[in-house]
């Protein structure tokens, strides 16, 4: 059959098209009015999307550049900081504070894991300055609990970083409440648009916190984007069309929560989470095992390739026969774990679809097996159940 | 959960990616070198398409206008014409024929039928001029036997005239072979476009007819076209943007059958045709009726709507629920079927998720009847059952 191109990765994930018309009507010069209304615009857009009063900063660059910030700009050499890590991204979090001179402690937890609060606990002095962790660890699919990480950090001087670049939009945040000073985002994950840009909210803690941070920065001053921010512009030539994006996908969001635009993050949320819940399903029903099954985030399923079977073969065939994109394991994991994204914007067809192909996929690959449609009636089944339980709540 | 707007209507149909690229780039003045070149290459690649060797000609008009255009040259005031009928569009022949006079006669059979050829025969005098028929009536889901029909004009002086608006891209024709003296193709079908264009393949003997026919006509006067077309050109300002995307969509169409466009065009048949069968497969599964169920089409697959259940209420569940636009029944069959289309840019996932839907759907309208997966288990099977077989052949 014809083999329409199709994302089921955890970023980029699939383009809006309100978004993709913004991007290429965006012929705009960035050190005008017109332009500064949009910037102003998305920058407020943006603090309610992430759900915080604390100011919130785009940066053009990837998601990986304003975690550089968040080293650059909240520590000093020698600093000591705390590190949490099951994961390729969580040790990117070591690999930035290492590559700036900070002494670098880690709670470790094995890939496919949670982290532990316990072990957290334990490596917590008053000596870390900052605390750097993922609210999901893409390359694993895992979910780490933000919230215990917060409160084990109430009444001390230590910063909590959240890399939440696929965390935002798939995990509900009480950023203010439980006392997040930075939260992280990038535009290719829940946001729905191209890679290129990413975005954070720093606490006034946090911005007290650069005023003795000695680290060398230029691009990546975070003081800088704020005084720009302040006329309503950015410090550096900011990527144009992927800010008119950015803009189309906050409208999206917000009538999609007829007209609240924290609502409609909400319910991109539980889209996300529903997605999950029939991926997850389908999984089991095929006999697979889920990667990080004790912790899943509902941004991505990671599922475990049967025992001898590569993740490698089942990526293609997605790939070959299908048309779909779905993600290998990343180093280590390569050939033993595939993923499958739920963040942004991915509909009941969407999720559907890869069920399907996963089920014909399985069932070639291991004829006999199983048995069809037992996959999909599992997923049909997670469906029907979400969408009576959503039909009482609101008869109640 | 989010809904993504897609098409399952036989027409329009999802607008292929590249073609849309193209139609917005299509800045375009019809009277130069550069579009003389776009349209030459159309039309060429237009006649493989059809698969003839007859002239080829595109119209700036909706398919109904190529219709109007083969009743104002094939005929003069007067003329006796044959039309058969079993739906919406054979009854558009007859209202055109009438409209220009013609003495129509008439052969039917129900809606949802496929016409009888011995009718046919019954009718047929050398007095008629023209017999007007449809490859695939759209409005029932029916196919004609268009090879039989043309069979019984061999050695006649009667032209056949063929409405394939939904039947090219979903038909196996031997348009030359079997001696279809018209053909008629439209743009939002099979080939991926918008609305707006319609292509006809015209014999020598129906330019033949053309020279008696008095009937008047000035945009749609076919001979005028064809000087035109000899030039590179068109007799009227053109759809530029949309002969651009139909460009596009033949290249598509070629570069999926590797740089050979007839095989491009069996293969987006078979693509048809697979759907249609993974879908009939699901329909019986769900315990529904295929409402031309003698003689179905590849184009698209007609299901009654469950006793006691309008198909006003199954349409208006695909567009709420799941962002799906299906057809309704026309006119008198409006609230009793629904109509699921599978030709031109359709995948498995599509379909799959239409299939999905419709089980989330009959679920609902008649709980307790139906176990889910159920529908799905068989379109599996169905998809699964083909590509063996293809496998199969391959390998003989």
């Amino acid at each position: 059959m014809l083999r329409k191109n199709r994302l089921f990765t955890p970023g980029p994930t699939p383009l809006l098209p309100s978004a993709v018309r913004a991007m290429a009507s965006a012929d705009v010069h960035h050190r005008t009015a017109d332009f500064r209304a949009l910037y102003q615009r998305v920058l407020a857009d943006l603090k309610v999307f992430v759900g915080t009063k604390n100011d919130v900063l785009l940066l053009s660059c990837s998601g990986s550049g304003a975690m550089e910030a968040s080293v650059a700009n909240f520590t000093s050499p020698g600093d000591r900081v705390l590190v949490l890590t099951a994961g390729k991204f969580g040790e990117r979090w070591r690999d930035l504070a290492q590559a700036y001179h900070c002494q670098v402690e880690m709670v470790e937890a094995p890939y496919g894991a949670t982290i532990s609060i316990e072990d957290v606990k334990a490596k917590l002095t008053p000596h870390v300055r900052v605390v750097y962790m993922q609210a999901t660890e893409s390359s694993t699919g895992a979910r780490h609990d933000v919230k215990a990480v917060a409160q084990l950090l109430q009444g001390t001087d230590t910063l909590l970083v959240v890399d939440a670049i696929t965390g935002l939009g798939t995990t509900h945040f009480d950023v203010d409440g439980w006392g997040i000073d930075v939260v992280i985002g990038g535009s290719q994950k829940a946001v729905m648009i191209p890679p290129g840009l990413a975005y954070l909210s720093v606490s006034e803690r946090a911005w007290k916190r650069t005023t003795s941070a000695t680290h060398p920065r230029y691009y990546f001053d975070l003081q800088k984007e704020r005084k720009a921010a302040a006329r309503g512009e950015s410090a550096f030539t900011p990527a144009t069309s992927l800010i008119a994006g950015l803009g189309a996908a906050m409208d999206f969001i917000r009538e999609n929560g007829k007209g609240d635009l924290a609502l409609g993050r909400e319910l991109l949320i539980e889209n996300a989470e529903l997605a999950a819940k029939m991926t997850r399903a389908a999984a089991s029903a095929l006999g697979l095992e889920l990667y990080a099954a004790k912790a899943p985030a509902s941004a991505l399923t990671a599922i475990t390739a049967p025992s001898g079977i590569s993740s490698d073969d089942i990526v293609k065939r997605f790939r070959d026969q299908f048309g779909a994109v779905v993600a290998n394991g990343q180093a280590e994991m390569k050939g033993k774990i595939f993923r499958i994204a739920h963040l942004g914007y991915y509909d009941y067809m969407d999720t559907i679809g890869a069920i399907a192909a996963l089920e014909q996929i399985i069932a070639e690959l291991r004829p006999g097996h199983i048995e069809f449609g037992c996959a999909l009636r599992a997923a049909q089944e997670a469906f029907a159940r979400s969408r009576a339980e959503k039909k009482q709540a609101q008869a109640k």
